[in-house]
């Protein structure tokens, strides 16, 4: 009972990063200049710049429910929890500046940098997800409820190691073509909204 | 039980991105620099934000409050519903971008391609709501709760199918006249500001 | 017991909206570019940015410690209350910009009309938290709880009835001497934080 | 179980202010603009906006989870705590303009007065969270649940008591070399992160 309500409060504190995170992204969208003489094709060129959030915007929102997912696994939290889910908000809430850069770059001679940087943010946090999973399952009987489901716990394991491989797959791709990458940023936040297996069900059993 | 926790996290996450793109907006209003010789006709000069600024607060207000409607009658969420719910949010969370947009141009050159923008994203917006809101009451014998009101769900759809109309008619207002679809904006915030029928009634029964 | 919930709601939407412009005011204070020659004396001319920071900072704290009283008491909100709750968070999602126009103009030709600003944003603050606990109290028999204390509610009328007469003193204030307002300011911060009557007391019997 | 609720509100507040606050440092970060020669080179060149982002959000989230510690402890809240506690979150909330300071400055002129107001900041905050606890133990039989633990209590007493001493160590290190001071900060980082005594235990006893 008493842990419950601890990890609530990580929970609690986590979700307002993430939401804070999610919305700020916004805020790096450059707003043209009053008496900018063609408004409509000055926005129009802007296109990176909304192609950008788009996409930070599905990856906060999908590893949000990530997050969600995992801490309903997660029931007591000890320090190492703590400092590795710190260690994950603080990949979170960097994405609006790796997202602000491809934004400004995307087109330019910049991009492929621009590309890899942003890939290279969610690759990094792809591998903080896992070691905070990895390090729950290690103590399972002791942060997990008495009652976790083996199946499960071994299906998220499984999933989040793909994490990983295909934010390196993206970032490789920069360096041959920024374009390919870009389609596969994009293909890759379709794939994780699209319904089964890969995605969480709420108030279902997982299974 | 489980379920109804399920969807006030969902509940928690949207309030949180709400609360914080109604308090974002005043960023986007410009600070006259130190040393600008008449403060105060500067300050009036700037009417154009003050005007965009006060309509989106109220238009996010409101949604908060439809949100919060919906949430009332959707006491389970599918996977389906957790992303519907974040591509609604996605148009939450860009509203200061085209309120900035506006504020901008509102008055000079720009200011009919501002207005389409700004409406063109409430209508977006309303027709997410009204995705989101179809699809669940598609599954109503799933997401809702055993005894949900047919009655006031009718009530529902048929007012949220009224939101595309409206901001589809500030839009093409703005075509002809935008002094017209502003006028037409403020009147729509007032009038789903103003008591009866068409606004949440906490507390009471929805009769 | 439905209706508490409810209340919860808009008592957690206001509470993020309190929380969020209270930490966004940081965001207006000037960071001097790299290469300021002097940057401590550069650092210390911006004393006009730290006072408006931290006046507004405690006008934000003391305005969320009287919202949650205000809501202590009422235990029920129809659309009213919800409507003019949201016309109140619009006064206080604003403070950051009078307060960044404070800060530009303290000192300079401006600074009669930043502080009239300033204060006007407050009176008006003040003046929409009069018409909210005003109406509550017009209608307590329906919205406030069964055994709501009539004495503590008298108390709570006459002093937020102070608050405009105070800040209109400020605004009124300004107009002779910048100075004397700004010092009338930062002692009704003082005032406001001090112990005794006119501060809440959490967990303790208003009494 | 009324008195729970009202620390309750303190902590879900003063965990949005720190949500925030942590979430807000990205936008410091300034964005290289679109058309940089060597974009690479140019990420490259503002490792010191880097290294005051991890060390700052490392800093929040550690005095998040001291915060959270205390309030394990503090049961109820009476005015004063209510106002040391606002008192606290100005510190906190004020953690971005440092942060920004020092990205801008180290290395170059004004790096030693940034590291001073940088480690100035801390050692305030620090001041604070000693003047909060130490006034709450002064009222424990008044503020603490009846069966606090005397123990737990002088361990974090004689922990906090620590603080102010390390930070006050960094600002005079500043003085005499800031690479110093910047490599003591990231040792007390990496050493607050750490397991074993001087972190807060979450779901265990603390023993």
């Amino acid at each position: 009972m008493h842990m419950e309500k601890e990890t609530a409060r990580i929970e609690a504190f986590s979700d307002g990063v993430f939401a804070i995170a999610i919305t700020l992204l916004i805020l790096e969208i450059k707003v043209p200049v009053s008496g900018t003489p063609d408004l409509a094709s000055q926005l129009a060129r802007q296109w990176p710049s909304y192609v950008a959030f788009v996409i930070s915007f599905f990856f906060i929102g999908i590893m949000w429910i990530n997050h969600h997912r995992l801490f309903t696994h997660i029931k007591r939290a000890d320090n190492t929890v703590l400092v590795l889910n710190l260690v994950l908000l603080l990949g979170v809430t960097s994405v609006p500046f790796p997202t602000a850069v491809l934004a400004q770059h995307l087109g330019g001679n910049g991009e492929r940098i621009a590309m890899i940087l942003y890939n290279g943010t969610y690759l990094v946090i792809a591998i903080f997800f896992n070691v905070l999973w990895r390090y729950s399952v290690s103590k399972k009987h002791h942060l997990f409820g008495k009652d976790f489901d083996e199946a499960a716990v071994q299906r998220i394991s499984a999933q989040y190691a793909l994490g990983p491989m295909v934010y390196l797959l993206c970032l490789v791709l920069a360096w041959f073509s920024v374009t390919a990458s870009l389609l596969m940023n994009i293909a890759l936040a379709i794939y994780f909204l699209l319904p089964p297996a890969h995605a969480t069900k709420f108030g279902k059993n997982p299974q």
